[in-house]
């Protein structure tokens, strides 16, 4: 925990936040604060700063509140994913948030195991968990929108036009993706033995180039990262 | 397992492999072959190519292997990672050796937890699976060699020269890390919280220079994974 979130219920006075629960916990047991030690804090949706520590009771901290900075860059990125099994979902999301995505949508397809699509992992309370957790991984306050489609012909179909560059990741794409982009980006990435060749049709006919990192076939959440690196 | 990595030992005749254990599980349950069927398989520090199932038993299967492609190249790539926690280090050493690293240097440092030295993951059996499990995931077949370092500034001072290009990541460092790189690296990245000033001034003296990927401070998987995909 890089930085601790705040949200507005935790302010009990217009500079002061008051922390019970797993953030308590953290903070108390990995941090070991004492009053008067400050931490980096951000309030969600908002601004950067530091929490100086006030006063820790039994099962709360309070501590006063000073916002003075704007959390780091967002990357000008739409990513598209193919629903990964449960326990790396998680992973994804969290990494990805740490990276600076602020829209996910995580789509079915053919090589998507339906038994995914019944995980608890995928109830919003557990995904808005894992974009906290990326948030507090790289001190940004600014929450993803996590959306989840169970039909990939209307996904793709349904997707409206925009002026962003649109890719699909290939392994077996004849173009490199391309690099240190300037300019907004839908990403779409496969799931583990990628997307079917009906699949990158689809991506196609929406205007999608389907591009290469190389001929090795990495797990999702590696993909995720290195393609995201590559592309900003 | 994108692709079964076959031993000297497994074969009974110059082109007949005989597997059991958790191969032979993770054939016959995940991909639940019948005789006939082909696999990708590779030979380790060797060629890759298919098996053809010609039987299987109560607890082995055989196959008839041809052996006529090389294995994707190697990154020109020394990686020196502070140790991780645990439960991350098997993630970091997978994933690296999915994307093609071939020599990974484990080393301690101020913000390395002194009890992650302790850790059963440390094991070389361990080391040697997660490895295997990352060749493959991106079929290949040339074991990395992992190496661990107790004493950070012995392994730091006794570095050899060389010429390959020595950079060390740093999230506040002024110089951008360098993009599509087509000559030999080594990249050493540090724990979480990232390496201490004075650890950074010792790799300058042996010639690293630090780079930033941008200031939001990352996983080291989520790291690796990035500057890997940035470098090459």
């Amino acid at each position: 925990m890089n930085l601790v979130l705040l949200h507005d219920s935790d302010f009990i006075a217009p500079d002061v936040a008051r922390l019970t629960g797993r953030r308590y916990e953290h903070i108390t047991r990995v941090h070991r604060v004492a009053a008067g030690d400050t931490l980096v804090v951000g309030v969600e949706n908002g601004r950067v700063g530091d929490g100086t520590i006030v006063r820790i009771d039994a099962n709360a901290i309070e501590m006063r509140v000073v916002l003075d900075r704007d959390p780091p860059h967002a990357l000008p990125l739409t990513l598209i994913v193919a629903l990964p099994r449960p326990k790396v979902l998680n992973r994804v999301i969290a990494s990805a948030t740490s990276m600076g995505v602020k829209h996910i949508h995580l789509i079915n397809a053919w090589r998507v195991e339906k038994s995914y699509w019944s995980s608890p992992r995928l109830a919003p309370e557990n995904m808005r968990e894992q974009a906290i957790a990326g948030l507090e991984q790289a001190r940004d306050t600014m929450m993803p929108v996590i959306e989840t489609h169970r039909f990939f012909r209307r996904f793709v179909e349904e997707l409206t036009h925009d002026d962003t560059l649109r890719l699909v990741a290939h392994p077996h794409a004849q173009d490199a993706c391309p690099r240190d982009l300037h300019a907004p980006v839908t990403l779409a990435i496969g799931p583990e033995g990628g997307f079917i060749a009906e699949e990158i049709a689809s991506f196609e006919r929406a205007g999608f180039r389907a591009v290469t990192i190389g001929a090795r076939i990495l797990r999702v959440e590696t993909a995720v990262a290195a393609l995201i690196a590559r592309l900003f």
